[in-house]
């Protein structure tokens, strides 16, 4: 059903959860378009199981278990992937984000530090860990692509987004700050995808998601953007139609991040 | 070659003047990808009668002079182009861009303000009428793409880049409120692509151009974009793998725009 | 009453039509702060006679007419400004805006292109001619400061705000085009200030304005900025106090641009 | 000689290291300006004892250490401060920046990753633990003003920033995100000042420095703004006349952030 866009390609996606999830659809839609795939997750995720169903769809890509903050995981990962591979990576998906204070209902103002230090850890200088070891171990085909998921309220603030706002800000500076370096050693291009609120299980427990969800869904012009429409624009940035995009934070949420009123909005607050 | 990935869709291409142009570029890509097309530019390029060679490379793609500051020109172009089509139009490119201050040798600050007029009614206020034409005759399929080309002198200033710097702000603010109200009524999205400078015809006429493609070359962690890639760009925002990006301006710079120096410009620096 | 802010300082106040207007509160202010004003508007805007109010309070300020699209009006009036002063101007305020198709009832998507390209000359280009005519006179002291208003609608798409956006688009971008060519040669800085919407008799005209104010107030941490905070702002950025502030867009809306989302605008819409 | 733009106002300095620094110029103004100060800096940077001779100019000030990661430390200071003041504060300035991978001679490829998580609590999450610990005390005044000092690399890559590049861009986001919250409750504004490269004893530490301030010296084109200037923007900032900037990153760097190329940077590439 695909267009072969992919074709020849190999990519690790990180983070497909279960079946909502973007990774996942990602996944799902790369393998249509022709890459072979590894799979990996934090070991506790995999414990559910739900992966290997994912696994046997796409042509029985190995499911390699990593913990993002252990580079001794990354290396494995990347080791085995490039086993599997037979050569270097073309791509790679990183769809990790979680946080300790967010969970345990801390309010922004009243956060554990310890636990902003591994939400930190977890959510963004993951990115970090992951470009450096396939830096250290030159893993990256020359012009390849790493795309990382993140949200506008890296830009703006969604009070409920807590501390993952400012994860997402430090992702986005990994991104561009590893960018340039393995750009200019590798034309390697990294960059982030800002995602429309997303019906995922991992969204779904941020408090009051769901009003937000369809406020997001009024202030967009095009309404949000799904899981499956994420999975088919992080095709096009693995593909090869866009090697010179990069360091940069790409909005793909129906026009909600130029838009600062709609007409749905304005007659809502009127009621 | 191609992927399919235009199979079945429709499109315009404005401004292919030679082969050199990322009009031209694109109009061979889209081809190539499958779609079916009509060639447009202002009736005094046409005379050069460069275009009936891509014309002919593209399925003799009918050609359709068209003054982008005339409406009846637009009018008849779109009414030409569903006629040929026999239904919607799915794609616009709007690479159009024209400064006669730049052209006269009319510094910024000397700048003769009818000249500056016809400029932003060229290069800007002609997006708007050809999407007004399009609105008005409901010509764009649902979910159709319009991408328009820019330059990062919107943004930041290029001394050089004179009025057109102006005129390119006006362009992606035009994107955005057209973007708006085209993506309530047929979810039809509307971005601009911020390109690398590009050794263009078009582009040959700018005062000092030769030094400023060199100098954003080594700004550039990946360098300049080059016109092929700036088409194959254009092929995933015409595609339906993007359907929920609008009314942005998306850097295709190779990292320029988010870099702020890099190694090889202070080498040169401290020389 | 105020600090001696604008002590020995002489600038040019364009736009203050009634007490409401930012133009005004800013000309008392900059009174009150110890500077000598020359006041200015469009003929039209003066045959009120409101102003002779204003220039009274300001120690008998010269109000001299000029129509800002009218290079000999602009000439006379720096001018004449100059001749009272005896020495250059070290600020200027440009308030300054006006949209024929918004006050015609006009939709964006079917404006009249004639009405466009005067709104764009009166509330774009003419910061141009402004500045172009103090360029040629040298009318401008070293280091000398030139505020022009603007709204957040140059960045994210309002709809009633209509062809306006693409008007404060392009007075953004002249800003730091001629900001760049101003500081280069007399150290003159030029920046926008993008205000809260605001109870002005300008403002009134727009379509939707009072349920707009209302969901800028609810959006803003802060609430919206007043006219008297906005004058406040505009003294600070004439003043030597910001020396090296320049080409800059700076919010003064509360909060308003930052913010994703209030707790009170999620609240509003769960009704 | 100043204007009493801060009379009556209290203030909290951390970071005067030494004359050269921004913090140090800063006190010197804002009591200059009529505020009463009390000074504060790590334990380590205060056993070098020049603190005390800006304490003595500045009415005999309070010296009262404080590491910023130490959240008994932050609360006795802010004891301490209120029982000096007699009340709460009115403004902070936040001059704290340390990278151990920057001192440590780290590329940004091989970063430590303790240092980083070191670097990030110093250089940003020690604003949140300032504010969380005035937040819990209530400890600023309705209106009170935070200023926190950033650098362009947290928008755009400066290799040699390395990983402060990534803790700025963190730093920015913590004050976006504290904005919104101590906006809603108590009016406090939180700002960041993005300013010229400084030759502080701070900033000679970064390899290359000497280099990279010549080039922004090029490429600004007011030139780089001095540590006395950025001390002025801070006191508009303190003082009543901004009350409704907040959540803002605002450039204090003559005109570098909106300029792409100047001439004088064209000649040098030319060479």
């Amino acid at each position: 059903m695909g267009n072969n866009l992919l074709k020849g390609k190999k990519g690790i996606i990180f983070g497909a959860l279960d079946e909502k999830s973007i990774a996942w659809r990602t996944a799902l839609k790369a393998y249509d378009e022709g890459a072979q795939l590894v799979l990996t997750n934090a070991p506790v995720a995999l414990r559910m199981g739900e992966i290997n169903k994912l696994a046997e769809t796409c042509g029985n890509a190995p499911v390699i278990p990593a913990d993002v903050t252990s580079m001794d995981d990354l290396k494995n990962l990347f080791t085995k992937a490039m086993e599997h591979f037979g050569g270097k990576v073309d791509f790679v998906l990183h769809s990790i984000g979680m946080s300790l204070n967010v969970r345990k209902g801390k309010h922004y103002t009243e956060m554990d530090y310890l636990w902003n230090q591994k939400t930190l850890d977890i959510s963004a200088m993951s990115l970090h860990r992951v470009l450096r070891t396939a830096w250290d171990m030159d893993a990256i085909s020359d012009w390849g692509s790493v795309v990382a998921l993140t949200y506008i309220a890296a830009q703006r603030v969604f009070p409920d987004y807590n501390e993952m706002a400012d994860a997402k800000a430090l992702l986005e500076s990994v991104t561009r700050s590893f960018g340039y370096h393995y750009g200019v050693r590798n034309k390697v291009r990294i960059n982030t995808i800002s995602q429309s609120p997303t019906k995922t299980t991992a969204g779904s427990g941020v408090k009051g998601f769901d009003g937000f969800i369809s406020y997001a869904e009024k202030m967009s012009p095009l309404g949000n953007a799904s899981a499956d429409d994420c999975a088919n624009y992080c095709i096009t940035l693995f593909s090869d139609l866009t090697k010179f995009v990069t360091m940069q934070n790409l909005f793909h949420d129906g026009g909600f991040s130029f838009t600062g009123v709609t007409q749905a909005v304005i007659e809502q607050m009127e009621k």
